[in-house]
């Protein structure tokens, strides 16, 4: 019921929000190295690019999860999809990914509030191992802070 | 017994990592207010900044937590002391701030892991409700991340 009235008011409540570092395209591993020396990173998983799987040697890492103390941390390579988030002049960027259950009404909510959305709504591919299987959808905000919001991570659909 | 093996490894815990979003001057107030709309965003504290406080109507916020889901996001005006995570372009800057018990040892893992340490050990204004009394410190990463490490907060030696 009190789900119902939430999603009737395009509410959305977040499981998660996980902080993501788009680093320059095959520097993710070496960042994920150094926050483990640095700040005794715990990795929880990691998921390769598929299309770099075959041709290259070192596969870009399309989202490696980190345990910080009791948070999450994204790291991932910068690719084409992730434009939105990039660095300026080659730099990294930091990019917020929010998790719900309900991914339009929370999209919907943060454009009425003024948030730009940046692109459609896409379906994440699901990968072996994936943390990103599901709906996603980006946007900007006023302050040009980008965010991620996404469907909760759901490891299991991806062995179906 | 663990904690000082710990300690002589240079090692520290970290009770948490807050994503802290640097406005330009004046906005986090409006900001605030975004992420309220936007995401149900429940302001938790907010401290001014001390040195506006008299001869300004608006005073700048030096430091707002929010609470999105189960996590932390502060949003802060940029001023003269958040310079390394400030944004380009009169932009927003993001830094990740990990609160820990070992400040010193902490920046020294960081530092020797790689990072560059940005200016000196400070103890942060302690200020009526503040949630930023402490001793802090600032690096940037390999990777053009700048992390706060402080000392959790601690509000109720600001009473004394």
């Amino acid at each position: 019921m009190a789900q119902e009235i939430e999603q009737q008011n395009g509410a959305a409540s977040f499981a998660a929000l996980k902080p993501q570092v788009v680093v320059p395209a095959g520097k993710a591993d070496e960042a994920v190295q150094f926050y483990k020396a640095a700040f005794g990173a715990e990795e929880l998983k990691r998921v390769n690019h598929a299309k770099r799987k075959a041709d290259q040697e070192t596969p870009l890492i399309l989202c490696a999860e980190l345990k910080i103390g009791s948070a999450s941390l994204l790291v991932c390579d910068q690719t084409d999809d992730s434009s939105p988030v990039a660095g300026k002049e080659g730099g990294s960027g930091i990019v917020f990914r929010l998790e719900t259950e309900n991914v339009e009404g929370a999209l919907a909510k943060a454009v009425k509030a003024g948030a730009s959305q940046e692109g459609e709504i896409t379906e994440e591919e699901a990968q072996e191992g994936s943390c990103c299987g599901g709906v996603l959808g980006k946007v900007k905000d006023p302050f040009g802070v980008a965010w991620i919001i996404a469907s909760a991570a759901k490891v299991a659909a991806v062995e179906a």
